[in-house]
């Protein structure tokens, strides 16, 4: 199954690609590598889901936001690309917790992001190297910040 | 214009290359590909603009010290590289900003040394991939702290 | 002397490799470049370094976490790539610590790893391109995290 045809098997609904926040490209294409901007969970029409991660948000709450931004990365990576069908695999994702101070589960919530690549691209190709970690803040508060580098075709 | 002819013609004046501040290189070359230490708000005469965002600086301070954290990152390219002219391309920064926990405005901090950089290298060479994130800390309180990646002729 | 020569001229010894702490891969690599995952300070036995630098752990303490990160690697590095002869160069290293909002020596305490990789891989070769910076927060209140890109022959 392709990763198109795995978006459509699995009913996975994307937001559209989330707007510009500042002066950056949302990708930069070098060779066959794709470098993509930190995203947040794009909600479409402008929204986010907020909140500090271990305050206002639990685990799972903060699993489904990190799944929301693997979300919004692909309808980034569709938009920039044409098709997630051009992606061969996951290089690295480094994920960004908006945590307390003492929250201690930054893989638990990341892996909300890496399940859905892996449902995409596949239980090899989908899954690449990453960090996890807790950052003091986030622009307007995100809960989960995500950045990766991609290998194309 | 050339990145040089636009640092005559804008009459933009660096600092000195910043000191190491530790046991590393500013720069590493692989290829085409330049990877850069991260860089503080250097002032010249081992001085850098200190104090978290969001408390001992404001917004438009804390855009001030990114647009300086890209003048230091000019002037160590510039020493490591011979001339600012061998960098086709921005492909990536990491924006990092020593901030309140919850200050909201990173990318607007950060667009600071984007700026810069497009002026440089123009609007579409300058801007790359960039994430902008804030920081529970930063080595002797700077208030911002980039990494880049570059990409040489 | 080659890195594994290094090792035993030194009796450094190793860790196990760390246990996977979430849906990623330990090592991706892609043509001659070799991206890590995040590290912590793993002693074996499942137990890491745990606790704030500049509040449960001073500067020393610190550094030799940083410095049993820098074990770990070599611990991944060894079982992934079967020696650590095959690396010809570190290229970058993102050196996070778990701190106090007001600790300022996070190059001080990542010079822990930096310096174990100049003895394994030679003041050239082992030292590459760095960010040293401070996190609200990481996984298990590990007190640092290390990712690194690195080069193979």
């Amino acid at each position: 199954m392709t990763a198109e045809e795995a978006i459509q098997h699995h009913h996975i609904k994307l937001p559209t690609a989330p707007p510009k926040g500042g002066v950056y490209k949302p990708v930069v294409i070098v060779g066959n590598i794709v470098y993509l901007s930190g995203h947040g969970p794009y909600l479409g029409d402008g929204k986010y889901i907020t909140g500090k991660v271990g305050a206002n948000l639990d685990l799972d709450q903060g699993k489904q936001a990190a799944r929301q931004v693997g979300l919004a990365i692909l309808a980034t990576l569709q938009k920039e690309l044409g098709s997630l069908n051009r992606i061969t695999r996951v290089i690295k994702l480094l994920g960004m917790v908006n945590s307390t101070p003492d929250f201690p589960d930054h893989p638990k919530v990341i892996n909300g992001c890496s399940e859905l690549f892996a449902t995409i691209w596949g239980d090899d190709n989908g899954i690449g190297a990453r960090s996890a970690v807790g950052m003091g803040s986030l622009p307007g508060d995100i809960s989960v910040e995500i950045e990766g580098i991609f290998e194309l075709a």
